[in-house]
């Protein structure tokens, strides 16, 4: 680790940036005011000449909308339109009415068809389609799911799952909505199991037909959008069943309602009824009675049936081709990620600017009570919260222009996908939950206002809330990537010969037996007997925060890996129980990647960032994203010997002594960059109105005073 | 420390604490079978005969309801009435008038009373009131809220604030509902710093009257319950201005809606609309344009103004009057406190209930898929909680008797209404968070079904969202705690003599250098050199647990008021930015305090359990309890050398080895004896309908399997 001594003033950029690009932006920027000034324009033509000590928020805003920022901003622009915008406190089948018909305007205003094929009205555009439909959320999160439902899931499917001939025959009435459609995978009995489904599509060489059965209760389709009113058809996740065989999970294209809303015969289900959020939507259950459907209408990509039953697929492992048709759906993860991002942007938005205005309790200025941001405890609520959102940003970016590639066929290997997978199923968890945090200090931050519906709080929370288990649950999806993580790992292991295997075990006993005796501790504590600033400069740059943060990763795989080792020779329920003990812990390591992911995007962001001043701001968020997460592990890296007792304490030091106080005077502007307009915000407290209730009031008292009217206060008695 | 063996079978207690009775205990347990039946009639006369093995759950029920045990179960028996039974998805307007005849319905069940003064039809029972009126939070919390305005906080300023004269005028019509009146005390600009409203009352000698009046609008009156549309009346708190004197925050009894429902002249309001949750409630802003009431409207316990303006107050001092009458109304945070328990205890039977019936996953068992409840990670999520959830109800029940002491006049000096206040203050807190993050935790462990409005989770979240910043914003609070820490320290420090101090500030001193030559854990690593299970010995007895916890408290505490050392000859501006500096870890220490008072009620409960069986689980799961802390803050204990990396690590192991598998099996006991019954619960997925749907699966396999007619798998063409 390199030791970088902290810059003498605020002036200087933030340095501690190992690499050579920030050193030299260092150097230039420490050589004099000739660097202090910035000029670019943006895609917009302004030019901005922002101050090197000031954040460049318009070139910063660009940055943030990414690749698709065009598209971006169109839907921004479309979403304006207040007939686009959730009333709060409409009774539930007044929203669904009202959600309803904001989907045909969706379709009107050709909102909702980037994805779908360019020769049926669409536009091939795979990133640019999540990004518009992320940014739906700022109107109405119903409103983007039902369309997600329709657009994203029923429609997807189709596309994704069929050939040219359901492509043609559903695809444009899907498009259109003429026919609204159910996505009917999960069942009452399984959601995040999907293998275990008990539906079945049994195949009938006589009448060509699959004839479509629910056996039992649990088999019934549930939670679906669209199910309990709106939809006309379901793309219908069944076991196929041919020839006395079964090939497991397929989807099926099958109408499930009549032009009047009735349901087809054997078609039968129920309202899902009110939900904690999303109440725009009409989910519900579908359950099947031996209804036939045409042999042609599966969904037949990844799987065939010839008239007289015989079964064929292009894929034959029936495991591989299960995990490769549930990839196609892979973009539910990429946007929920994204979404949850934006309606973070959207709580600290609201609660930065309402606790640089708010005031409370009166500080050392008699004229004047304190402003909330400058409390050491709100910025802790507050600032931590915004750096993890650049950084959920700035690594959805990433997994967006993944997602991209792969669905665009520009880099669609089978390793591209299971990256693509993987990288979703690590970040879709952290962002969901990060989002419903984030929502929620900043509801609590804005103390009684927070709760009214008009701040957007509550209701976006309560909308979110559901995000974090479906789409995949985020627990499950945490162990995917654990089971991926050591899988890595296992390969890695069995390609080294023998040796470097010896080495490895012993490099952990070896590691182990230091911690024990606490050697390792004793040494680091030695060298670290000093100031706090040349402590903390030891783990304050870049590639320190990348070794601990990697370091943590790697370990707590290796320990599980370790401990999980001969498994395979196990009985089964001794392997079980070796798995489940272990459990916890392998989702804490997947955790720990997903942040090391985030952590990595962020810094690579940077890289990219001119503007001195915009830089040095950026490298301050991304070393409080870094600490805090050092922080919140320290127990992990004291207890494994890699920061000595006093350095964890200079951690904790560092971010409440330097970088909330720097970074608390550019929270407005940090927050202004995410470009959400008063039409996107929507709430009374981020308009300015508690400034003037506050000016009003101190005018008052100031008139009062010099009216020489004012009371005087009682004294007390020991004063007089 | 002692260091005590693993007791070598689950038949013996648990082994552990400290304390000679259940030392005694132990020896009876071990002694044989003899001990091993345990007879007990409770007070409903049953006679349980419970095998050693298990839990007494019917004698535990009746021990969790406490004190007051008579009074909650005739709550709970009255809100069996599906009459008080909240009814989701109702339009805000539907809501408040059902809320409102829900409140007359509970004056002609008697149930509100029993806190008013028996002479006007009351019972002189303080504690049994708030235990009463936290129950009924199991009907709907906007019920409960809007009775708490009502009685608890109109009817109780009144009580407290006022004198006979207002008893008799005023508190026969709060108590029949013929006057709803709201309690007006917050304003727009001003929450948690009551000091500073801008109200004011200004006495008129010319006609005996008080002036009130708002000057700005941040003054307004806001977020009060029965302001928007029923209140009649409000108590209001304006700043009390006479002889050109202000003397502070006083009540005063003002009339603002004739009987037809419309504002008084001069009276003006608005309706706070939609909100998060409480949507049952008519929350509302009041503002005043100088109206008159009648000197005598004075509510004047702690402050009277004679005819000709003239002040006068049994307590001499501005401060602590102020302090005298806002810690009347401490029952608020009292009531929370339990509430939020309560609600807790509902989230996770709910959840315990399903988690032991849902399967998902195939695990060893080919015949039947994995219980919830049988994953470590699902062991984690909930049996922690649980844990909490049992000490925030016995510390809660330790706040309750001492409120009850405190307002029966039992225990009524300063010190206990500064003791009262302080743990107050404390609890609240800790108790309303863990209420939304054990219901949050609760709804996502359910998945999907967790989201439906019938299972009760998302809806009893929001409304209990407020609870964490109303009658005290936690934040505010927990500092209150803090400075009543750093006082207590103060004091015992001045009372020592020098000597005494030298030695506390060497002893501070020498403490940090041992810790950063890291001699201290040095030495505990290689004592700790041995077994897991002997190591964590060391820490898992009763001592040990109340050592660690107590000494963190102590340590923050002592580190804090190190740093604030001659704040007081610092300038405003200094000292404040030193404070400023040190909130954070302020409010951390204030945290720790409170934890370990829910820790020792916990422990002090321990003590009245005589059943083995029951001791023995209940202590796993107070250990559960104390070492889910001691991880938490782990890092503090390995930064401050009280634990070793070793030991630390021993703790993360003995919960998931032992105490997770050891109390998995009671989860159920554990929670049926929170005895809330169906008409409690009202959540389908609690009822057993989950075991059904399994079953009718599992059967269904079943039957097809044995008819010969099940689809063969498809084979992987690997094993082919």
């Amino acid at each position: 680790m390199s030791v970088i001594d902290e810059p003498a003033t605020e002036a200087l950029p933030a340095g501690g940036a190992a690499d050579a690009k920030s050193a030299s932006d260092k150097a230039a920027a420490g050589a004099g005011s000739a660097a202090a000034k910035h000029e670019k324009s943006d895609k917009h033509g302004k030019t901005g000449t922002v101050d090197a000590g000031r954040i460049d928020t318009v070139w910063l805003g660009e940055y943030l909308l990414g690749k698709w920022a065009d598209d971006r901003r169109t839907s921004r622009e479309q979403l304006k339109d207040e007939r686009y915008h959730r009333i709060d406190g409409l009774p539930m089948p007044e929203h669904r009415e009202r959600v309803l018909g904001q989907l045909h305007r969706l379709v009107a205003d050709k909102a909702v068809h980037r994805a779908f094929p360019t020769r049926l009205g669409g536009e091939d555009n795979h990133g640019g389609n999540i990004a518009a439909f992320e940014e739906l959320l700022l109107a109405d999160p119903s409103l983007q799911i039902k369309s997600g439902v329709q657009w994203g899931l029923f429609g997807a499917a189709i596309l994704h799952l069929g050939t040219e001939r359901h492509h043609d025959a559903y695809l444009p009435s899907t498009m259109s909505l003429e026919t609204p459609g159910a996505f009917a995978m999960t069942e009452t009995g399984h959601g995040s199991d999907v293998a275990a489904i008990g539906t079945t599509a049994t195949y009938d060489p006589a009448t060509q037909e699959f004839v479509i059965n629910t056996p039992f209760r649990a088999a019934w389709k549930d939670y679906l959008g669209n199910a309990a009113k709106d939809g006309r058809a379901a793309v219908l996740f069944a076991k196929l069943i041919t020839q006395g065989v079964d090939h497991g999970v397929h989807a099926f294209y099958v109408p499930i309602r009549d032009l009047d809303g009735a349901f087809l015969p054997g078609v039968g289900g129920e309202d899902d009824g009110l939900k904690g959020g999303l109440n725009g939507i009409d989910n519900g259950r579908l359950h099947f009675d031996h209804v036939r459907i045409p042999r042609l209408d599966l969904l037949d990509r990844y799987g065939q049936v010839a008239e007289d039953g015989t079964y064929t697929s292009p894929i034959a492992s029936p495991g591989r081709r299960f995990f490769t048709m549930l990839g196609t759906l892979v973009q539910g993860r990429v946007s929920l990620d994204g979404s949850s991002t934006l309606a973070s942007k959207v709580g600290l938005t609201i609660a930065l600017r309402y606790a640089s205005e708010r005031r409370q309790f009166a500080g050392a200025d008699a004229e004047n009570e304190v402003v909330l941001l400058d409390y050491q405890r709100h910025q802790r609520r507050l600032l931590p919260r915004l750096a993890e959102t650049y950084a959920m940003s700035f690594a959805h970016e990433r997994l967006l222009e993944k997602f991209d590639s792969v669905f665009s066929g520009k880099g669609d290997t089978d390793e591209d996908r299971q990256d693509l997978e993987t990288l979703a199923a690590a970040l879709k968890p952290l962002s969901t939950w990060a989002g419903l945090d984030i929502l929620q200090e900043c509801r609590e931050a804005c103390g009684g206002a927070g709760f009214l519906a008009e701040n957007r709080f509550t209701q976006l929370r309560a909308d979110l809330d559901v995000y974090v288990t479906f789409e995949g649950d985020n627990n499950v999806l945490l162990q995917l990537v654990a089971k991926r993580l050591l899988g890595d790992y296992a390969a890695k292991l069995s390609k080294a010969d023998a040796g470097d295997i010896a080495g490895f075990v012993a490099g952990q006993v070896g590691d182990a037996a230091l911690n024990r005796s606490g050697l390792r501790k004793v040494a680091q504590a030695v060298a670290d007997f000093g100031s706090t600033a040349r402590s903390v400069g030891m783990v304050r740059d870049e590639a320190s925060q990348r070794q601990l943060l990697t370091d943590r990763v790697h370990t707590m795989v290796g320990e599980v890996a370790l401990r999980l080792r001969g498994a395979s020779k196990l009985s089964a329920e001794a392997a079980a129980e070796l798995f489940n003990a272990n459990q916890d812990e392998l989702i804490q390591a997947a955790r720990a990647h997903a942040e090391l992911l985030q952590w990595e995007s962020f810094t690579d962001a940077l890289g990219w960032v001119e503007h001195p001043g915009t830089k040095q701001k950026l490298t301050w968020l991304r070393d409080l994203f870094g600490f805090t997460l050092i922080e919140k592990h320290l127990a992990w890296y004291l207890m494994h010997g890699r920061l000595s007792a006093f350095r964890a304490q200079a951690i904790t030091d560092y971010i409440d002594d330097r970088l909330l106080p720097r970074l608390r005077p550019h929270a407005l502007d940090l927050v202004d960059a995410f470009q959400l307009e008063p039409e996107h915000l929507r709430a009374p407290i981020a308009t300015g109105a508690e400034k003037q209730r506050q000016d009003e009031a101190r005018d008052y008292y100031a008139a009062l005073r010099a009216s020489g009217q004012a009371p005087t206060p009682e004294k007390s008695p020991k004063k007089r």
